[in-house]
């Protein structure tokens, strides 16, 4: 799985190179298994110990320089054709690499827009000055946003898969959620029960397992990436979960709000179906804005507008994000343009992009409406990957 | 566990600046799970996912500005007294905290000797520059490696029970594949037993699982980190396993080999008992050595002389490295004076550094002698973490 991927990538990355006219990318880092290096997750879908060098050329090379110790695990992945391993320093092979293949530009995984082109640490930028010392080199370094983006954006049919996957596994076990939440329960215990049945399906959770699931349990849970609390489910408030899972390496995001009935009624009161009919309306101005070509901070503000429509709260989060090899990925964010966000709202949206796309008001008496969903961008719009919630669960006692 | 530790870390972080004589220390980071931050899992053992930054001071100040989102998990956890939250930037919080401490240094996480140190990626090194434009504090900013190489290396009591839980777990595992194996059994066969086992007592390996355990069968087997493959089990030759466990968040690291009889022999025949006492050799000159104030070079000198002594092939790997939160871990290797280790090995050992120190040698027609210990560093010497591999194992035909 994880290398069919890679050379889906690294093929992927070669047209990029030929497509923005870039000579080389270099993928630099050491002991990725602990210092993390997002673009190596694609290009090798596995890590290295000894500083290591992944480079993929306009002209079609893809050549591997690593410690000894690595060089049969990235010949057996195969995304690197050609694999150079080294004992006692990696300067002189990657000298040599550089002299031969003499690129107009070597592009270097730093980003100050996203964290996903930005694996290269700022001590390895300096060792890269060091080795390449005495020659002009560095004045060619730019950075890989032009390849990363668009590499880490545009998915491939693989990768796809395994999000739908993802999605598949998660929506399953928030439909046994919402048979299981009764009044009266803690938020831990619905974590708990929650994290039974991921151990029950052998699946791991897509972000930090200590609030995923995420649970808020009407107006008095704090919001956030937050850890269960005691507080109990209450009739006549809701109950929101954001929940993701990671299978084969890819994730799901999604959320989903119960309403918890009070024993003489039958449906929610009016005022709550019309706040859920509010978020069903900015899921569809989603459906409307989302499309090639389109800018994060458009549909931002598209979403957005319905809030301040109906007089809630400003809503304090981006409208959606990215969604991949992590449930927060990539870097495009359908955001405002707070600095917060930098430029990963003015950033068009592709054909393969996938986003989780999450709304949420309040009601200060009632809790919070908070609802996710996952959809992949197509050709002329987009189309979902999760389903949608467009009517409102309900908890009864039983 | 993981809150715990992370305020003993934050506790000792102020005790190491203090030492140092150096004003502030500031982690700085943003979409940690996927990006990575080894300083954070440090003084956090969570995640963030925007721009954040946490603060340090000699006077024993403990600051987090994270996202709204952040705020309550970071609270929760406790190691941060002061948590500032913001909405739409990070610049003025951060900002406001230099203004008001006018720190003579500013310690970031950049490194070019240890990855354990530069978790801080080049992207948000040039962020930083950006957000203190204008001020004078850029020229304030200093390599956190005076601060970071203690603290991750001094174990506190909590880190070290958890690699001894680490240990143990691996050391069962192991022993039960000390009974499993057979001649005629495929590397991949002891790697699927050893799975299994890892399952059925719910802890996860210390790296790749893809190649954790790495199984070694006779001299037809690929050195290193590889993948199991469909070499079988001989007799009359040796088979060594590279295994280790995260338990806690803490890892173990070991390495043990067995000899397989011949149906005609009781045991191994002299050259491969005299190969296993220089072994035995190794591991004492470690014993010797290991101690306060000695350097890796001198630890990795007296081993080698071992093997050039006996006139077997250069060992190409270093002896030895850090062991914590990772299999490899730190910034200590007990290495050669190599350029592909750095200053890594002329960084005096301290009381309450963990290393797994490793040796190994070949007969071309026998195969791999591998051993691999776990062992603390106390007030004048070392002691075991692991129990030592002082006998031949051997593997006989049931």
């Amino acid at each position: 799985m994880g290398s069919s991927i890679a050379r889906e990538k690294v093929a992927q990355a070669v047209d990029i190179l030929r497509e923005k006219d870039i000579d080389v990318w270099m993928t630099f880092t050491r002991e990725s298994d602990s210092s993390g290096e997002p673009c190596l997750e694609l290009v090798l879908g596995s890590n290295v110990t000894w500083l290591s060098a992944f480079i993929v050329t306009k002209k079609g090379d893809t050549i591997a320089i690593v410690g000894d110790g690595d060089v049969q695990a990235v010949e057996t992945i195969g995304s690197f054709k050609k694999v150079i391993g080294y004992t006692k320093s990696v300067v002189e092979p990657l000298r040599a690499v550089f002299e031969e293949l003499t690129p107009r530009q070597i592009a270097l995984n730093y980003s100050k827009d996203s964290f996903a082109g930005d694996g290269l640490s700022h001590g390895m930028y300096l060792l890269l000055l060091d080795i390449f010392a005495g020659t002009d080199f560095p004045s060619r370094f730019i950075s890989a946003d032009p390849i990363v983006f668009p590499l880490r954006g545009r998915k491939s049919p693989s990768e796809l898969a395994a999000i739908r996957k993802a999605v598949a596994a998660t929506e399953k076990i928030l439909d046994e959620v919402g048979q299981f939440i009764q009044p009266g329960m803690t938020e831990k215990e619905i974590y708990d029960f929650v994290v039974g049945r991921m151990k029950h399906y052998g699946v791991k959770p897509s972000w930090d397992a200590a609030y995923c699931p995420g649970i808020t349990a009407g107006p008095h849970s704090p919001v956030g990436h937050c850890f269960p609390t005691d507080v109990t489910v209450e009739q006549g408030h809701t109950v929101s979960i954001d929940f993701g899972l990671t299978v084969d390496e890819y994730s799901s995001d999604l959320q989903r709000t119960w309403y918890v009935l009070r024993d003489d009624e039958d449906e929610a009161p009016s005022r709550v179906k019309a706040a859920f009919g509010h978020m069903v309306e900015m899921l569809e101005a989603c459906e409307r804005t989302i499309k090639p070509g389109a800018m994060g901070y458009e549909v931002d503000a598209a979403v957005r507008s319905i809030i301040t429509k109906y007089g809630y709260p400003e809503w304090k989060y981006a409208m959606g994000h990215e969604l991949g090899r992590a449930a927060h990925d990539g870097s495009i964010t359908l955001g405002p343009k707070w600095p917060r966000y930098g430029k990963s709202v003015e950033i068009p949206i592709q054909p393969g992009n996938v986003f989780a796309v999450e709304s949420g008001i309040r009601l200060e008496d009632v809790g919070p409406f908070h609802f996710e969903q996952d959809v992949v961008v197509t050709a002329d719009g987009m189309e979902y990957l999760s389903t949608p919630q467009k009517e409102l669960f309900y908890v009864r006692r039983r």
